[in-house]
């Protein structure tokens, strides 16, 4: 039998397993079955906990999307890792420091309960994120069935290109996202953001993503509009980003500073299931 | 913290609970919450087992659809429901007998592991279907833009019509099902089923289910479709139905008798949830 738990953030939900305390390998078969939705447990993303394979870390931790596939990186389901290795008691710190495909992440639980994730500091250089263009600009331009608009773009270990519009409720989500997400700027593709600035700390967001639409809860997307707005001298280094899923703090100090964003990952069950 | 199964006949899907060890009542609001795919368990129907509320019955068995609601019936659900109350050490019994909302029903684990579950005598007469048609017929008649479709017609508890097709494949399930399913003909609508005969023995089946559209796995439709072919002197007594989900075993002796309708109920987990 292998212990689980079901997790989410912000709508965004996890099979989470501790590979610590249980020997477990999963085949990319079993992944696909354990994510069916009706048959079996059901889940954007199952989340891997391992023992640490280098020092000063306290776990390796690994993604699998629900088609079986291991992937790099994702925001909230980080936060989510941290409050159930905590509550399983694998461990009793509340600062974590976790390996990845893609490097090393530190995580914080805090007071209120929430998860803060340092997501590193975003890259601003056009053939970092990468976009074609030829110097790094706060506002760059593209030209989408005749209207011209502006964006900005960075990367949060994704690239992301936010818009910024008078209405998130009203914006063109799915036409100007589809025509931008596979855009020739972006040779790799780009995460698009429609953000409506309320004030100077709090913004609305819905973002269109690179490979699967519009979603509930794009936690780098949530960064990114940060970044952006901040860059564009509209908001403050503090912001609250409400997504359609729910709403994110991020805390960013400027170029080439570290960005920490802060967020819920809630316990839905606790599982056991014969492999 | 409340004990739960997840179980699956065909892909659709149960959340399984055990109210005669545990004490439990559920509000409207808590089973919307728990049926949520991404934040809850998630599940088409929540089943939960009750003490016998007169003599001779085994168990009560309520049906409360993701909405909250209870409803009436669910044949997929029945077999889970036996096969969970067995597991679970609920009764040592193969043969056993629960009340709903509707009646008694019985049911029986075979030794194969399929669930055999006694779906009443089928009600062919016009105004117990019911259908707007003044004698009871084999064949009726509907025109559907400018096109003349025969079908049977058969209640099973609930209403269905069934259409004779060359192919499932091709069938236009959708167009077809949606002009039917609330036609004048039938004053409380209608599950529209498609099925190709491909022996004395053996359907192919689709069912476009009422207020839902297309389903997997239609329990009800399998049976009437094996009816409707027996009295249209095309199909056996014992028929397999194969539904895009999985295949189903009928049994029906003919007019006046009962139907026996057996098929698999899989385990998929056990969970622990906080109400």
């Amino acid at each position: 039998m292998l212990s689980f738990a079901k997790m989410h953030g912000l709508g965004n939900d996890f099979m989470v397993v501790d590979g610590v305390s249980q020997q477990i390998y999963f085949t990319e078969g079993q992944i696909r079955k354990l994510g069916d939705r009706h048959r079996g447990i059901g889940f954007d993303q199952l989340l891997l906990i391992e023992a640490p394979q280098q020092p000063d870390v306290d776990f390796h931790y690994r993604i699998f999307n629900a088609d079986g596939k291991e992937v790099e990186q994702c925001g909230n389901g980080a936060r989510c890792l941290a409050r159930f290795v905590r509550q399983m008691g694998l461990t009793w710190k509340h600062k974590i420091r976790v390996s990845t495909m893609k490097g090393i992440m530190d995580l914080q639980i805090l007071r209120n309960g929430l998860v803060s994730v340092d997501m590193g500091v975003p890259m601003l250089e056009p053939e970092k994120i990468p976009l074609r263009y030829a110097n790094q600009e706060t506002h760059y331009q593209v030209t989408v069935d005749g209207i011209s608009h502006q964006f900005g773009a960075v990367s949060m270990g994704n690239p992301h290109c936010v818009l910024t519009v008078d209405d998130v409720k009203t914006a063109n989500v799915d036409a100007i996202g589809q025509a931008l997400t596979q855009h020739t700027l972006f040779p790799e593709g780009a995460n698009i953001g429609f953000m409506q600035i309320v004030e100077r700390d709090e913004i609305r967001l819905r973002v269109f993503e690179r490979g699967v639409g519009e979603t509930q809860a794009c936690g780098t997307g949530a960064c990114a509009s940060a970044v952006i707005g901040r860059l564009q001298h509209q908001m403050s280094q503090k912001v609250r980003v409400y997504l359609p899923g729910g709403h994110l703090h991020i805390d960013w100090p400027g170029d080439g500073q570290r960005l920490k964003m802060m967020g819920p990952a809630e316990f839905v069950f606790q599982g056991f299931i014969e492999l």
